[in-house]
């Protein structure tokens, strides 16, 4: 039995994976997409406003209408996870998760990037049980409760703003002085009556019986270190995925992200990364779907 | 009268632009865009298929979306054209054509670039007679006619397609000996009964009576340097409009492309430069718009 040898094998089914397909579709190459969640993260985000061309959409419609792109151009997409990579020959030789085998000429990893925990006493206690690392996931589940937000980015602001139309309460649990959220949607945190923001302040614990009950904070609220709500959601940044990269000798920085230069190549020959998994800080759909078409003409430049 | 100080002006209305300003909203800043050619060179274009998320639609339909897009944030668009720039204290100063002034802390340049000219005899006299540099605007003109596409890049492959769809006969008149354009467009152009290349040859004038009657060729094609055709379409690429970036002390290549980086900054400060002027390679609609957000990013990063 002879193995088909890809031209190319993306890793991993964002934004930037499926826009790479696309672009390799549309250069002849013998693509395939290995993908353990189709869509990649960015299909539990609320909202998306900020993809040029599409005024509002929610982060799973914005992925099936690039799903559907790819599918035009049919390209496989196979639901397994690469869990080792390894140069052989000329090739590249990818081990999944279901114990395939796929040989391919050149790689896209598009791994992404996971979400960071709290590792505090609770949290894995409660993880699902009032533990949420997904307001898109969860919110409706907490509709008249109070909840609290961990965390001050703009995920955490947008995250914030979802949870206060389900919520009675949402309070934003943050450990800096200020939100270091886009404006438009701190403004939209501070017009909301039922959100209040808590700054320098850390969750110590979280508390229950079955279900959450309380966090205890290290600093005093309203003059207590327990605040009682029922739901914590977690919007502390993510880890990237970046373990593939490794075994392939990719440089990482400090962070463990791939370093990337302009045309999405790494350090390795042949092997390109692109959005969330890169040391690249701007972390938008756009920019990844970008990065996606870069690493695929990249790719075609390398192989021809 | 003071002037009012915009945050950020963005000049050039192309894919680039628009998206500087959608991002440029959603960061609260003061956000002007001026712009000759609303939807740029794109809107020239007659079919784009590999915008992600977007499986087919003209330039035009593409830019309209865009540009309803930009809309929906309040950005005023101004249709005039720089002619200068320069600093003046901690700001930028912009002269207009219209004879307006504005004032920015921050400028994004997104003004494209132009097409590219034979400069042959005839070419300047047939223009608008036969002569044209974009199949999209002027192809059903030539219905049932014999026009040629001079070129072999990937835009060259694709108007010969669009003219094939008209035309009687479409010749592809290239000086190289293979087409660059993408493998798919290169089947599709070869597929075509109705196409053929004529490698290794240069037009060397064109001739004509009131409107395009032959051109001379600088090889023989089928015993003969004339070849009688009514429509001449130019596709050799394209000049970047660099004078206002040059004006401002922006670093140029040996191109006159604008030298930017990663996060688009040009050597000046608080100096920006996207899409088809600067010198990144790749020149596609998602690049320009991915740009544009990194533009914005950046420049509200560097203005708090």
């Amino acid at each position: 039995m002879t193995q088909e040898t890809y031209d190319l094998i993306i890793i991993g089914g964002g934004p930037g994976g499926y826009s790479a397909a696309i672009y390799a579709a549309r250069y002849n190459m013998k693509t395939l997409v290995i993908a353990k969640e189709r869509g990649g993260l960015i299909t539990k985000t609320h909202l998306i406003e900020n993809f040029p061309g599409i005024i509002t959409a929610t982060g799973f419609e914005l992925m099936d209408k690039i799903e559907k792109h790819v599918k035009h151009y049919n390209i496989p997409i196979v639901d397994d996870i690469v869990i080792q990579a390894k140069k052989e020959g000329d090739n590249f030789k990818l081990t999944t998760q279901g114990e395939k085998e796929y040989i391919a000429k050149s790689v896209v990893l598009a791994t992404g990037s996971n979400r960071r925990k709290l590792n505090i006493l609770g949290e894995k206690e409660f993880d699902g049980k009032g533990v949420s690392y997904c307001a898109t996931c969860d919110a409706m589940f907490f509709r008249g409760k109070d909840a609290c937000i961990v965390g001050g980015s703009d995920s955490a602001a947008k995250e914030a703003l979802m949870l206060s139309e389900h919520c009675k309460k949402v309070y934003i649990i943050y450990r800096q002085q200020k939100l270091r959220a886009e404006p438009i949607n701190y403004d939209r945190v501070i017009a909301k009556d039922n959100i209040e923001i808590i700054y320098n302040t850390n969750i110590k614990e979280i508390k229950g019986e079955q279900v959450v009950q309380k966090v205890i904070l290290d600093n005093e609220y309203k003059g207590s270190n327990e605040l009682e709500l029922q739901g914590v959601f977690i919007e502390i940044g993510q880890l990237p995925n970046s373990k593939i990269a490794k075994d392939l000798g990719c440089k990482l920085n400090d962070k463990d992200e791939i370093i990337v230069n302009r045309e999405m190549r790494t350090n390795v020959q042949k092997v390109y990364a692109i959005g969330d998994v890169t040391d690249f800080k701007f972390r938008q759909a756009i920019v990844a779907a970008s990065a996606g078409s870069i690493s695929a003409w990249s790719a075609y430049t390398d192989l021809n």
